[in-house]
């Protein structure tokens, strides 16, 4: 349960205190939740765009960017990981993340 | 190790050859990797939306699809979660995530 | 000054009191602000996509799908394109809309 | 026909060979049609966050900046404004906008 991703996840919330000349992630928590969801698109459209060029490298990078941002994000509303997490077993537990996904559209 | 994140992984590589009228991933993935990023693209949208509502209900449940199809636009384009972790990973253990996240600015 | 854009913007301020099963424009503004702006953010990804791809005939229908959901959100959100563009022509005007933008960064 | 947004249009394509030190548009256009691309998403966000907030007055400046940054974009695309009013006419003509983009979806 200790992934790379649950690591980062705990490191952004330790960084929220930090000094925001010091910590990038301080400095992003430190701009708002507004300002830490335009960077999270900007990501998102930066991955969207190396993956349409079929740049595993940089689809890579940007899939590593999109998931610190999201975790940013996510920090700055005041919303845990685990919040989504149990989410998404709620929906793969219940009747499938399939079938949730399919009623959605 | 085994989080939900990576099942939910795991689940979407095995659904690749799954009947594409039963499983929503399977049809999916069948229209390929332009069409996952673009529902990638409009979860992310929606996601920011969400947030910027402050609306945490929705905001988890958005979070959860961008988690989901980002990891089918992964797979459409034939990356592994574990290539975008193993990115990760190298940016916290080389220098630290937020140095690299400030050096990309 | 009549152009296509304007008479564009000008037909869907129309359709707003059409009937929603007849009109697909009336269909949109009847399901709000927000529903539009996802449409609009919708668009914006495929046209990105489309000129990433360098498929110029459809990069063209992208951007009039970009301008004419654009005018459909600004419908929903109760502005007017004159609004759009007096805030073009002031920084046209004023300072050039270089040196504008330019400070935005 | 000589609307502000065609002024615009025809400025930018001007701006192609300025110094990209003094013209926030040449050096904009010198980073290539991709730089430009990811600008005209990052706008588009910001227009989706301003509508959604409700706020008038930043709804009409990211208007702005979306129809500056999609006429950038397109010029970098080596496609114009009157392609993109063509494809508008076209719909408009034909057969309505609504039903093509009805049809579209």
């Amino acid at each position: 349960m200790n992934s790379i991703i649950h690591q980062l996840a705990a490191t952004i919330a330790d960084r929220k205190l930090a000094d925001t000349k010091q910590s990038y992630t301080a400095s992003l928590l430190a701009r708002g939740p507004e300002a830490c969801v335009k960077k999270f698109g900007e990501e998102a459209f930066e991955f969207a765009i190396a993956a349409i060029q079929e740049d595993d490298r940089h689809t890579i990078a940007e899939a590593a960017d999109v998931i610190y941002h999201l975790l940013v994000a996510l920090e700055a509303s005041g919303i845990s990981l685990q919040e989504v997490e149990a989410e998404l077993a709620r929906r793969t537990g219940q009747s499938g993340i399939e079938e949730k996904a399919s009623r959605k559209g």
